[in-house]
């Protein structure tokens, strides 16, 4: 095991992967050219014809060379998780799975059956047969677009179009190249889609066939059908059923796909629609003054733009261990230089840090009233906060209100009350956008019943504060 | 700072949202004339080419001068949320961001090209490649529906329509265009589109030629494909392949867009009749009387009338600042005039305010039933309440039920019964649709400890009352 | 106010709803043949267009009738969802929305403009662009289906599909009337688009010509566009741009509703689906003997299948004395006749009823297990119920299980258990489906403690039962 | 009724469901050539027509028998839900539902008709209308269609794309013959859609007859609509009016049904992407350091495959009999193999089984933290657990985790602070993929208390352990 696994690969590796992006390039170019060359072959030039059979070759070599590499590739075992990397086990798996499929596409029948006959005519028409082996390799481009699907750094929207118009450009060439080949090998010449309009259109250019053919393909499958171009004799009848039926399919699953992406697009949008105008409504129902009413709407809007940023979700989905590491590293270091806690032992920290909690709140939102109870204790990461004295309750009007102070990064409110068990004295307000990390006053004070000489600092450092 | 910012612009000025919505004007009036003069304008008159190349020339200058106005128009720092207007902050924004193409797209390209060269042709050709950079400004467009789409003074629904449509027609207008200077540009005047069916088109007026251009258009962007205009040459054909892969999108995408639409729409009336088909299959499996299911019916409906009414949710998700503000304003007038808490102190009101709730109830909905424990007490806003009584318990028939009292705007029930800790003695159920502030028996008790004398002055008004 | 409203007719009596379904097949009627007036009548033999003047008229006099009639209908107020039936409110109502523009749809302008003018052709053209108005009448259709989509004795599908229709066929006819129009007033006879096919088109029949008008009309809707009628001027060209325009629109609409019923029609058969897939996904992973899995998938389709029976949300939104009459209609006459409540007092069973849930148990389902404690009673309401004892707990092989005995309608089971407070000494499952009222034993207790004597009499009826 | 029983079938019978499967073949097959035979039979060799003739008699003979075996057939009952086969009960409801139209679509009315008259044209036009009793016949095959969308062994996109398929490929087919029955049938056979092409079409192939008419159906169908064959006389417009507005409300129904399938199939693709992204966005937002997001990352993936993998919702939804059950099969010999188990009674291990749960931990996830409480035992199914020392808190870094030991298949852990109520003392992570069985502290300490000597021997048992 040792010794062999040096030879392994991993298939998170990156020059792996971009071996795996290569050669589904390669499968694009072979599969792509694999219906022109059965269509158009015998109308090229010679040397056309030469170097597309030497292209052709080297692409076979990079197949064999890959089936040659997947015996040295690791993969990970769906039960267990884990990456089985023996040369043994990857063997046994790839001979009982694909081997035999990748060979058969790699496999260069043409030239073996030259060998074996020499009438021209036959070996076409086994290539043809044969070559069909190559859509086989379709499925490397089909795992491509399957990765990039999930792979986040990619717009999925791009991917997902980008897919349907690749299978939209495959389908609509090979099907040009198909009705291109009924009419080459129909007897009557006069009697095919091409010949009605010109019947030598054998002397035309290759690139004139081949542009009239994509132009009758894409016309029939958009269902324009402007009829300029249209089936002559039963064979080309039957293709056309057949194609069409194919064409509703493709049709409706890529209206199909557009409507999902639209509709995932549209949904934040018509929510946000839906809250305002749900606030909208109650506040002309209830004839709310326009100050009040504009507060109103200013906050569902910022609360809008400031959901994203709130993460308790991702975070409980999280396990124990990883949120216990975020948290260290996010936390850790604002909470130490944290008045309150300067000289407390880190044993304690960290168990109050994995406590802790990360909140957003839009600018000028209350964070504590006045005369609430003290549940929760409160540190600063960034914005500020503002002390509010409303002047001892004469009437609620606001106009009256004084800031008493500015608190900024670094500070902690809430402490005293939630110490002293005492309704708070003051109204905490934001100025800003703040990011606050809140603590239970609960977990606070179990957790400084663990450790008692941190339990004494900590009162020392609030009477010294205050 | 303070100098500078007397000149700055804050982006939600009403006159400077006009200008920005006129500028859309203008860019959609520019994008439109923009393929229209590269094919047709050889074609005009003398008199509207100079016409438009005014036009041309006035739109350039106001973009110019919105160059010049973006500098002095303060934003909003999406970090902080807060309007940034220092000078200094805004140019270095600009500068980084648009600036660059903002100008590209404003230069006069055509007449400074006009200075440098003086043959005719090359001026058209490099006008139809630099105009293209005037599609940057469309940026404008979009933002204008992404607000309208947003502001909810306007219907979604037809917001959503009129982006469409502007997009679809806009597309049918550029391929008729460019279809026609394909058909213009071709050595070979009887082998195009136009050509095939009147080989003099060039002499026809251009207004004619203008509509069949468009007409070809939208005949294939709606797929119906008459065929009397079809591709004729291979560059024709190659055009239509692209334009109908654009097709397939945007027809896939409107599609798309009009299903999103209908399900929203449609959605509220699916939820009803499956309520409503719920309670009548109910109703039917179990026998009951009609009498019992059509007041099952009545109710379902009612409900659904009000649902829109109450607004638990929203009221639930506003900051407790703004909660405290809207109670205040709604509930201390109709709070004042009840005889319960006359001569009580303004304080121990604003404490009850902010712990009432406001809820609909649909007419002869009962409210409280006889028996029942005094978990609430409620006043009403408005509609009428009525006090039944149903003849003690003499085998629960209905019949018997005597309107013993009605209740209207600002008097409170259920107080008794809270205050006392007794059963309700009688079954109140509401007469109209009724609006009524709930307030638990437990948040009233518990705000009355506060202030000995308030308890007091309301235990008066309750002897005094009955 | 007395006597007056004696002649007010309710909005929802049966009289007035066939009068308004009548109405609304009268405007089809009108908006029908007003295109088709427009475009053949000139075209008509003398004799019908006698009858259809007639019709116009006949159709105009019920209209009258109904404008007439609607000063004499209430209506129910949106604020106070009462029905508003003073006749001068109605006639304020009336007069303030739909007066006017009733009147100015139903005025015979024709017939008024005859005796202005004589010359027949200024007659037509007023005609086409006053009887525009008629199209107001349409609101009446609209709502006519609006209330069907709502009333669920028809099904939601065949009523949306019937809407859809109608508006397809009716644009159908408008676009075929229309553009049969522009042919017949274009001034070159051979340059229209049924001039080209035959020059003499007006000699042939009426029949021939509106076919022909509506056979194009939905070939161009469809999308299908065979291109043997097509534009051949400027102005067919622009009416078709338009008409295009339209129906991209509508066709989006068509395929979004359509989506939408499909989405909701297979909802439930996904949903099945993905459970019955995940059972037998768990069944496999954990290689379950097939006994158990076949039991594990029988059960899942007959929940499946019972699901619809469980009403328990529809009964928690009724309002309580709604619930109050339900439960006392279906449960008293059951809950009477046990043996347990025989010679209680009816004020208690009335408590009791209230408090008891409908349950729907799949056939060979357990309900109560050996060994459980005893939170529930249960009182069969339709089915039945075996006792069954698995003999002693000798390794839970199933095979030993014997049938003590079988409950059924009006029988009660767990009551022993839950008044001893002891576990369940057998165990209890269903043979058939079973509906049961299951009553927590918590209830039950905290109801008998109200009346000592049935507490008494529920005590002596149990030692007496066993 | 004991007699008659043994006679009865039972409708899950396998031979019955092959039966039924062979007679909607028969179904299909019937269906599909009664168009094809009223359009094509007098243009047949008389060979050809006779051996379908046979064929027919065969195929009623086969639907005959049906009728008589329906009469044996049990079904059930949707009240009970339970199975009826009382042979009276069965006649009574086959012959109140479907015996008239099975009957009426079997009857031979062509061979019965040939006996009342001889005259072959009459005979055929009988022929037409009757054989639309056919279409009754068609039920069967939507019943068959039905039963595969809810057998979760076939995939239900294949399903529903197959039904959609053949509902799309009958109508293609009969809009052909009857489109070709126009033709052949109208008097003037130059003014025909297949007379215009080729006067004497009647000389040619019945194959290429069959070919064109099903060729114009699928290109008109598609909405393609070359031209090439298009409607000449009254009577064919009008047919194709209908057709296309036929055409419409199934394309619209196809490109519904699509649209649901591929918003169903991409739902998890986009819950993942969303996760993911939330989680990258955090991980970005904080600047958390490379290796975390890493192993955020990496937790979400796992996560996201092993999801499936947890079934709690699906065993709550079972009743308690089958949940008992399965977890007696799965736990039992597993838990008996435990040490701490060793010696326990029987009754004491069912009671702790029911009362654990499987749970599925991706790799290298940590199961218990040090100084967690002891809220859960584990015992582990498959995979591996590693106990893990981070070396006395010095700091918290994770460079100096020690493997103590590693767990495997039957071990458990969590037992001993769970009994001795201590905090845990060591980490506990997964190695690998693991199946844990989890049983809480709680239940664990109830059920201990039901038999002291089972108590004594765990405890025993915990201390010869250690």
């Amino acid at each position: 095991g040792v010794n062999s696994s040096r030879w392994i690969i991993s298939p998170m590796d990156t020059r792996y992967r971009c071996w795996e992006t290569w050669m589904a390039v390669l499968v694009a170019y072979s599969v792509w050219m694999f219906p022109f060359e059965a269509a158009f072959l015998s109308a090229c030039p010679h040397k056309t014809e030469q170097l597309l059979s030497i292209a052709r070759s080297i692409v076979d070599l990079f197949f064999a060379v890959d089936i040659i590499l997947t015996f040295f590739v690791a993969y990970i075992d769906p039960t267990t998780q884990l990456l089985v990397s023996g040369s043994g086990q990857i063997a046994m798996r790839y001979l009982s799975t694909g081997f035999i499929m990748d060979v058969a596409s790699t496999l260069p029948f043409e030239e073996l059956l030259a060998l074996a006959f020499t009438a021209k005519h036959k070996i076409s028409l086994c290539f043809s047969l044969l070559g069909l082996l190559r859509f086989w390799r379709l499925r490397r481009v089909k795992h491509l677009f399957t990765r990039l699907e999930k792979d986040i750094r990619f717009s999925y929207f791009w991917v997902r179009s980008a897919r349907l118009l690749s299978v939209t450009l495959f389908l609509v060439h090979c099907a040009g190249c198909s009705y291109y080949l009924l009419a080459d090998r129909y007897p009557h010449k006069g009697k095919t889609w091409m010949g009605v309009i010109n019947p030598n259109f054998r002397e035309t250019s290759l690139w004139i066939r081949y542009i009239s053919s994509v132009y009758w393909s894409i016309t029939t499958f958009s269902t324009v059908g402007y009829g300029d171009l249209h089936a002559v004799n039963v064979v080309e009848m039957i293709f056309i059923v057949f194609f069409m039926l194919f064409n509703l399919t493709l049709t409706a699953y890529l209206i199909g796909n557009m409507t999902d992406l639209v509709v995932e697009g549209t949904r934040r949008t018509m929510e946000f629609r839906d809250s305002i105008e749900a606030a909208l409504n109650f506040a002309n129902r209830n004839r709310l003054p326009p100050q009040l009413k504009e507060q109103i709407i200013a906050h569902m809007c910022l609360r809008f733009k400031a959901e994203c940023l709130n993460q308790h979700r991702l975070i409980e989905q999280l396990p124990k261990s990883i949120y216990k590491s975020i948290s260290q590293h996010l936390f850790l270091p604002i909470v130490e230089k944290v008045y309150l806690f300067s000289g407390v032992s880190r044993e304690l920290l960290l168990l109050l840090v994995t406590r802790m909690k990360v909140e957003y709140f839009p600018p000028r939102e209350h964070v504590i009233l006045i005369n609430e109870a003290p549940l929760d204790v409160y540190i600063i990461i960034s914005g500020e906060v503002e002390l509010i004295d409303y002047g001892s309750y004469n009437g609620g009007h606001k106009e009256e209100e004084t800031v008493v102070a500015t608190l900024q990064t670094g500070d902690v409110f809430g402490e005293v009350a939630a110490l002293c068990s005492t309704r708070h004295g003051i109204t905490y307000r934001t100025k800003t956008l703040a990011q606050l990390l809140r603590l239970r006053t609960h977990d606070l004070i179990e957790v400084m019943q663990i450790k008692r000489e941190d339990k004494a600092t900590m009162i020392h450092n609030i009477l010294a504060h205050i």
